[in-house]
């Protein structure tokens, strides 16, 4: 249940080193590596392609119509941190624009997750502040309600706490636990290590059933080869 | 009610500067500058993204699966129009490609907004000229049942009539009633006018909260903030 | 009804030359070259932009969640194929990424068009791998359950037999029968042959409504003009 | 444009008699005796199977997550009356529930369509108060934020201005202008009257093919049989 | 690809007992019968709970906002035929209303499958005429352009051939290809004969975990019970 | 973070008697006494209508297109449980039928929540067995990957902690963390206290204006009224 009307100032954040460097295995392998779960729902998409970011997350919860508490929000960001935010109930308006994200930036966000909508996103992409969003819409907001600052919340789906890591890039937005973001990192290194390897072999010619020794299994299932 | 079989030849344009000047303030100042009223619904898109115009409205109601009404609807545009097209019924076809983009585009349009679908995008693109869709599809349409062209109707839920102003860009479609072009205009530039003051504050961190003196109104509404 | 845990080896795959020349010709005109039919639904979207190709079936059927099948049929791919997936429920997971990307380009393959998820978008914009789909998606897939390869099967809403011409373009997804190719070809160039003129009409000035000769119809459909 | 924070008190209803002899034809009737226009989206959905109403439109305007002008409204209500509510966002919340719902009932009002959400609907069901939506939601809402009464807006793609008919049933919601609604009636009372007939024939056996005459046409089509 | 344009009179349908039989097996049963396959999307559901059904299949394409060849399709229905249609594109009209159906019963049709709308729900109901589709909707149709009557063709995602057995509940609808009818309802009794044993076992609170012998397999796959 | 392929055995319900005796307040009111938080998503509908049931939560987490869980969930059931059911990925097989039903409800189990589907719907109608499901579907599941129960997880948009308060009907599905369900019940009945006297008062023809004396109110935020 979520608790209305409070901002938690004291959060604590993920491992900075760790958190950093997740950005750029991915959110596919970082996903892998947690054992397939952590993951946003993939309607949430990126207003531009090509941005590929991770960092902490500060947390924000919305009323329907009321983007009040991301100024709210502002205040609580530090270098390094991604902004999620969800609504207490669908909605596609544009909570969000060039004039936060000029603030959002100076503050040291690095990107916004919200399952709500945008707009701006013309001069977001110039900006390069790049935003995950279930819709883009001209449609601005009012500031008469409370929701909440730094509570846990569930985005698109995932449950994420202040202070978790958030990885998104063009495949999707995955959370990683802070206590467990040292523990992915090297479970994502280790996958990625042996990557290359295999896209030589593949590249080369060499078939997945051979490379990883399917043809037994596949066999054992009971697959059959008509000629 | 929609009457069916018709064409209005004669429709009152919107003030022509107001129509052209729109365009640079993008549908979310609009929309603002409007109350926050006259918005299409979100899943209006454009083929491609940057596009942003504005231009008075030729309208037309289609039949499903039938694009006869676009080819009447093009004698009727004048350079600076815009043709805004819905259908009877929910339906995601092909009803326009780049022929029909070559003739709006000779008689002068800057763009189509159409509740329904289109095709060749890669042709649109590369002739630069833009569509805010529904949906993008290879399904091509007969000619074969009468619609209308220049009656008031509804596009994506917006009432759109004939000669209205109509912006569209990266976040969607706004339409301006004939009558208030001029006094949104004023009202869009109003909003604009100090958005490069605010901007610059905020790029330099003040906060929201500060700059728009939010601090009182939200502990009057109850917001605690917890170490 | 589909066969399970099966993989035909043996396919006829539709005449070279015309499953190779439909790609420049692309979906639109070949969808109406066909009698406007053999489309797949328009929520198929290519991962990128631009990418315009044709060439002949590969079908697999997955299970949710599952991607083994996918390495079946790598084995089965020939220069100039295209791969076609579908899923026996409806499936958002990530089940193609850049390492089968990597196999599949090797095996020749052309394309991935599947209905459920793909994932790596950015790494398969880079290698120039175009996929259709349903969704982007980092969640992976696991192994264990079969599937079938070369079997005739239906994606978003279109029966695909193997060795069938795939065209795929910005403007959707279309499927030729193997033995129709030539045929559709001819007739798609039939079509395009005269669309230059019509352009060059119609950029001229000239409008459909004279250069198809619709103003009788029309009045006998019983169009009415008001002034 | 829809105009903000008034509420029209004097509005024009259409013809009682006329307004109240249409439920008995149903939507579809109706919506075919004024031409095939003036449907709401198939999305709205009756709560409960069975109920047919007709009736005079109020029409409120709300803001997302914001029921106040529901209790405006229903000041306005006269008995014969149907509430026709539209939101200024998508929105699913639950807006009306069994005390608004005494409330309208007690005023004369005969059901309400809603662009949005409803909830306690087993109770409205015992009520007796049918409720055409989008949505049903147990989320209540907020009163803080203006809309409008008795403004002309835009329900589920149909525009509906107050004092019009609304004939709802279980295939839909059909909005008859006020001035058109006894010329409907007379319209859907003509088709009305021959369906007994049509009905009794085609239950003996007779074929719609010979009955409306349609071998001739198809024939003339192409239509080929093959045996 | 679809052939648009003709009617096939003779049609191979599948043996009559065993479409008779179908029926009362349901289309879970009669799909796990088949191996998990053949089962039309979900979005098809029953316009009234209860109904359960089994007939064999006359198909028929249509093109959108267009009825005509549902009354062709009435002189091809024989006693115990399930009325299959498809449309070319994604449409929800009202194609089917209790006219139509008044005749389909008259030949002996046992219910409709419509990949698009249908109206007159309530008397449909009454006249116990089931109908599974993707909407409902009072939008009438026109009569103007040919599709097809049993071609073989895609609905709901699933191909259905002319003659092919339908089984239709509330749980959704399956397709059985002709040549397959008895002996998939020979698989479907066999399973079904002992659900009554298994049943018994486990309302006396016996657990699928012990009658199935999971959990050998579930410690194998490494599930672990933490007190 | 999900854990897989764990079993919790011993968690901590909610006090019997607040979970008990919250079901009769209905969700509506149940979500008002948490100050509108905690409500799963409005896609979540009960299979048949006017069930209205409270429990607390077994919790299990599901593979897409297996419900092997749902059989080692059955074990942890005791009387008065709801089991809450949510998938790694969007899916919408019909993972619970009637056998599994007759054990749960064997086992005490007073309803199912499933982000995900269910088949046998009229027998589980008929043994009058509730189920809250986002698809109906005739699918069925294999039994080969694992999942977890009785971990925390996100359904429908919900966060659900084993031994929450479940409260489900016909408005939706609303939960009540454990802690919290003695709390609530007294606010939901303190809520429900005075609905009876607000009713009269609004059956009498009182309106809501005057009942919650919002005159003030409205016309301190600007509402006109127009004659």
């Amino acid at each position: 249940m979520y608790e209305l009307g409070v901002v938690y100032r004291n959060i604590q954040r993920a491992d900075r080193e760790a958190a950093d460097a997740l950005a750029k295995l991915g959110s596919a392998t970082v996903h892998e590596a947690m054992g397939r779960v952590g993951l946003m729902k993939p309607y949430m998409r990126p207003i531009y392609a090509g941005a590929q970011v991770s960092g902490t997350a500060v947390t924000v919860l919305l009323q329907p119509g009321d983007n009040w508490m991301l100024h709210v929000a502002a205040e609580q960001i530090q270098p390094g941190d991604i902004v999620v935010a969800a609504c207490t109930t669908d909605n596609t308006d544009g909570f969000f624009g060039d004039l936060l994200a000029t603030s959002f930036q100076a503050r040291g966000a690095r990107a916004l997750v919200i399952e709500a909508g945008c707009r701006d996103v013309k001069t977001l992409t110039e900006m390069n502040f790049p935003v995950w969003t279930k819709a883009i819409s001209s449609k601005g907001t009012v500031k008469a309600t409370l929701g909440s600052v730094n509570i846990p919340l569930v985005c698109a789906g995932a449950l994420v706490h202040p202070g978790d890591v958030i990885v998104a890039d063009d495949d999707g937005v995955v959370v990683v636990p802070a206590k467990l973001a040292r523990k992915t990192l090297d479970a994502a290194n280790a996958r990625e290590a042996n990557e290359g390897e295999k896209r030589a072999k593949l590249a080369s010619g060499v078939l997945g059933l051979d490379m990883y020794s399917m043809r037994g299994p596949l066999e054992k299932a009971g697959l059959k080869y008509i000629d």
